[in-house]
């Protein structure tokens, strides 16, 4: 199973927001949908050996955690829209008192913060400029690749990571937006 | 210079689509504002040596190419709507009786057809699952990479090319979504 871990910094925690306007009222929830796409996408097909998750922690109840399950998820398309009602759907349903819910077939919630998450999984890649080039880097296809949104991750955030022994790995010397580096490291491992 | 030219089969020529029903209503425009986005998108950063061409098909009035300028674009963020809404406003703005008209900053607009345009063109390159594989192929950085919406091309679209003498290329086994090549392809690019 190949997993992709993203951090909206400031996405939204409540379902009051409007799928006209996901860059701003939303908190950048634009950039969880185009990363949701690239994560599961193919042409005519979904990439069902792959999970992701979107971690939310913009107002005003973050953390919040929302799962996309590649081979469970249904009623998805790919414009930014699709996913963003799906998590718009997942937080009207509200947060479980424990564990996780399904919202709707293959997106689920829970409270699980970004340690919480974390610190539950293992072959983690910190996809960093600094990084080992991913072209000479073994895949096995089991990873977990944690990526931030328009923001850095919070030195908080790398610590988590640093604990449980990431590896930084580079996409090149070129910054690139969050969706486009999974298209790349999907495309990559698609490869080997 | 580096070139995309995307055929959206049906692709609305008028602007009395709706921003939010990009899928449906405006004839996949969504999937050519995401085409936009995977062209023109560094983090923090545009592409400045990159031009993006639409070549929209649909009613009532094909074709009409719209075309994206790295270097001159203003008012483009990533989010589909954003793209869509300078599509949107070069339609508006009309078709010139020769040549192509600026509609905003760095956005054309001009009646030329999918051959009027290829024809005009040079180094050009298919991308094609037959192709030869794209990280064999000597790239130049000055190549226009030519992609299908959720459509292939037509014969008679294929014929254009065969006459220019394009490049078939492929980027894998697996079928692509056509942002997601163009992701690909750029960063294939930047490596070089």
């Amino acid at each position: 199973m190949r997993r992709f871990v993203v951090v909206g910094h400031r996405a939204v925690t409540t379902p009051k927001f409007s799928l006209n306007d996901l860059p701003g009222g939303a908190g950048r929830m634009d950039i969880i949908a185009r990363c949701v796409n690239a994560s599961l996408f193919l042409s005519h097909d979904l990439r069902r050996d792959v999970e992701f998750f979107a971690i939310l922690l913009g107002e005003p109840t973050p953390p919040v955690t929302i799962k996309f399950s590649g081979e469970h998820v249904r009623y998805l398309s790919p414009d930014e829209r699709s996913p963003a009602a799906l998590i718009k759907k997942a937080l009207e349903r509200g947060i479980p008192v424990e564990g996780e819910a399904e919202a709707t077939p293959g997106v689920y919630i829970s409270k699980r913060s970004f340690a919480d998450l974390i610190n539950g999984m293992d072959n983690l890649v910190y996809l960093h400029e600094d990084g080992e080039d991913i072209r000479s880097v073994e895949l096995t296809g089991n990873e977990t690749f944690v990526l931030s949104d328009h923001q850095n991750l919070t030195p908080e955030e790398e610590a988590v990571l640093e604990a449980k022994g990431a590896k930084k790995v580079s996409l090149g010397k070129k910054l690139y937006h969050a969706d486009h580096c999974i298209v790349m490291v999907n495309w990559e491992t698609d490869r080997r």
